[in-house]
């Protein structure tokens, strides 16, 4: 039996594009693979609050935090930060679903990654180092090369560089672009690309979803 | 009379370099401008709510937040939103004090950004436009052009886009590296160049701090 870790970012549910495509990911990933636990975290829905790291890291740094500082319960901050440390270590994959905000990543993925690598057992070399990632990505916009905004995702990068360089994970990525088309009259032209992004997506999710159920079952035989 | 606003985001206080680099410039600017104001916000030390940049956009943009969510108030959200984006417009100048933190933007800075960007008024063209901009930077190792780590800052490449090219804003930056040298054993023998840069650094905050106050002088004769 494995373990797949969900981890929604959007602040929507209805039409949120990411969430879409995760469903399509989640549920080839099912199919493949009937025996597979899928375990949600919702960033967006249910966001961490902002006053756990700066708790949890004054106190494992030995930072002085300031005497009146808004801080959450130390004990409890601890133990939110393990927890999640927990839930991804347990994971044999995730599953990332993730929209680009104001050309950069969602504050509360980053407080989740700023919790996460409390735990400096998360780095490369690690019990992650090797396993599975499909990240699910939705971006209003256009951002390819040879676009006006080429550059201006600086989400992508950075999801890359914690989740490949740091926690040493094998990323997939599954990337639909143009998706405030529908919903903005100076894009209206864009319409038809957009649903055109958005299919090929799935597709992508679609395949991420069974490859990587092939290869943990592959793993476990 | 000109107003300096002057924003904070490190979750230290004692120890804090980009603080320290912010003292500084500030210093420097009331030397030159006695009569200029200083509006501070403390991210760092008071960080904005997590669940209200998500209540603010659902409400803005039309989104369905879903049934359940955990959402601030609206009615306050709102309010905080457009107090931070008059905070920024009221501003002649605004001071900017951010550390990178697990190779991003500080959490609390984006969600700032995120409340801030709810105003498309503040988009270029706008009273930003041409303002001036101190950052001072605080990054705990080296990041520079043939360093290990070069390409890892993704906070600096991010604030220029937001402050640079979406509100039009003129930077000056004073960047402090390696500033964990001196609380982290396997940095001992960096050390001496953490000291030389955190000296440079504080040289360049408060020539930005100097030309800052002149330009705003100048202007408002």
């Amino acid at each position: 039996m494995t373990t797949l870790l969900r981890v929604d970012a959007s602040i929507r549910v209805d039409g949120s594009v990411s969430r879409a495509l995760a469903d399509s990911a989640e549920a080839a990933w099912r199919a493949e693979h009937p025996d597979g636990v899928v375990v949600r975290r919702d960033l967006g829905r249910d966001p961490l609050p902002s006053n756990v790291w700066p708790a949890v890291a004054a106190l494992t740094m030995g930072m002085d935090a300031g005497p009146d500082a808004d801080r959450a319960d130390t004990t409890e901050a601890t133990a939110l930060a393990a927890e999640l440390s927990a839930e991804l270590q347990n994971a044999d994959a995730v599953l990332l679903a993730v929209p680009l905000y104001n050309y950069g990543i969602s504050q509360h993925v980053k407080t989740w990654i700023d919790l996460l690598l409390i735990d400096k057992d998360l780095v490369s070399g690690s019990a992650l180092q090797g396993r599975p990632a499909i990240f699910t990505l939705a971006r209003g916009g256009g951002y390819g090369p040879g676009t006006p905004r080429e550059g201006w995702d600086h989400a992508t990068p950075y999801l890359k560089r914690i989740f490949g360089d740091v926690f040493g994970m094998n990323i997939r990525e599954a990337v639909a672009e143009l998706t405030l088309a529908p919903v903005t009259p100076a894009m209206a032209e864009l319409i038809p690309a957009s649903k055109v992004a958005e299919e090929e997506a799935h597709v992508s999710a679609k395949e991420h979803g069974i490859a990587v159920a092939k290869e943990l079952i592959a793993a476990t035989v």
